[in-house]
């Protein structure tokens, strides 16, 4: 990890902006809200700030709101505030927002709040996340239900990843129960978060800095840093999280 | 339904076998182990019977054993035995032993029986099938460990289903949970059960009948229509069950 710090403040001497990934870089996550600290990165977040690089953690985090999300890095000692958070659930507000869509949400209990200002009344799509404990055999069907009875089913995904590491072990993701539903109703999940170009070009304008500037650092080899090189950014891949 | 079963009489005239798909055909099964005959069918399997025509039901029928979803079907008035049925189980229990696999069962625990004889210590296979309230979180979870697990994982699903229909509801069906594993472990199934060529193939066989002269009836395009179309038969499509 002190080789990782090390590493990034060589590239920083090229490159204005940086775009972190947070779980299974910064931390393990751990299911019950709780987690650890990977050995090293507390200190490398400061130093990048320190560097006076541009940072936005860029996660496709839906188990909690942005606000306990940052509470809970905050406690682990990092340098980190809402602000500088890109994640999927205000992004798919937006889109709900734009297009007049009212969401089924199945998706972890503490990530709606995100949505407490949307009309979900009647709903028209269906919002899936990380939803882990949530994913029961009676939501996924309900779920399913809303999708089927819509003339052109509409199913927005918060990520697409395959699976994550948790203190207890590997867990499926969002994309899993993506590929569930959008293989029952024959549709196309619109993904929301990373690998999505749209949710790179939304950090990259929030730090204001063109992609040939900025680099990637990320744990999937899919999300991050395939995601992150079709947005003609650099990227890069640790060894930390799920790492295989 | 009468109509059907003037419809089959008509068939019956022309071909010697027919391959019956159960439910959505027969009868609109319940989650809790009943359910409901479709008006007609009980006297349609009647008269087919009574034609002389060869009969074989064709289930990918896994939420129990052959000898309690005949008991259920015998409750409900239908002439039918255990040797009449071909369904998955069995058909996965020769491919596991014929290649010496040990398989993790996410099966509904109605249908464990049907692997009693099967070695499942130190699983080498993860085997699939319509676990209905199995499919929990944990139990998915666990699965997938199973198969990422493996250096080369060895997926073997009982059907490959969308959905079904049951007196309560749409349910998903097997399908879309080995469509979350295929992605979550970057696999292909091997599916058991109908489309699969093989399973209409030994259906056939068992009737003693060649495809040319046999005919498959379901409600399901794909797995019973489609799956038969590709073996040779002729196929009907029922307009009960899942039918939309």
């Amino acid at each position: 990890a002190a080789g990782r710090g090390g590493d990034m403040a060589a590239w920083a001497r090229a490159v204005r902006g940086l775009l972190l990934d947070v779980s299974g870089v910064l931390y393990d996550s751990g299911g019950d809200g709780g987690g650890a600290p990977i050995a090293g990165s507390v200190e490398a977040v400061r130093r990048i700030k320190a560097s006076g690089l541009k940072l936005r953690f860029c996660t496709n985090e839906t188990q909690a709101t942005r606000e306990k999300f940052v509470k809970k890095l905050q406690g682990m000692g990092f340098d980190i505030s809402v602000a500088e958070v890109t994640a999927p659930a205000p992004a798919a507000c937006r889109i709900l927002k734009e297009r007049s869509l009212r969401p089924h949400l199945l998706v972890h209990e503490d990530l709606v709040p995100e949505f407490a200002e949307i009309d979900k009344a009647n709903p028209n799509c269906v919002v899936i996340g990380d939803a882990a404990e949530n994913f029961t055999y009676a939501n996924l069907n309900e779920a399913f239900r809303v999708l089927i009875g819509m003339e052109k089913p509409v199913l927005i995904s918060l990520g697409r990843g395959r699976y994550y590491k948790e203190t207890d072990g590997l867990k499926l993701d969002v994309g899993a129960y993506m590929k569930a539903l959008e293989y029952a109703c024959d549709v196309q999940a619109e993904v929301v978060g990373k690998p999505a170009k749209m949710f790179f070009e939304s950090a990259l304008a929030e730090m204001g800095v063109p992609p040939q500037q900025a680099i990637m650092i990320g744990d999937d080899i899919e999300n991050d840093v395939g995601g992150a090189q079709r947005c003609g950014m650099r990227a890069l891949q640790v060894r930390t999280g799920k790492y295989r």
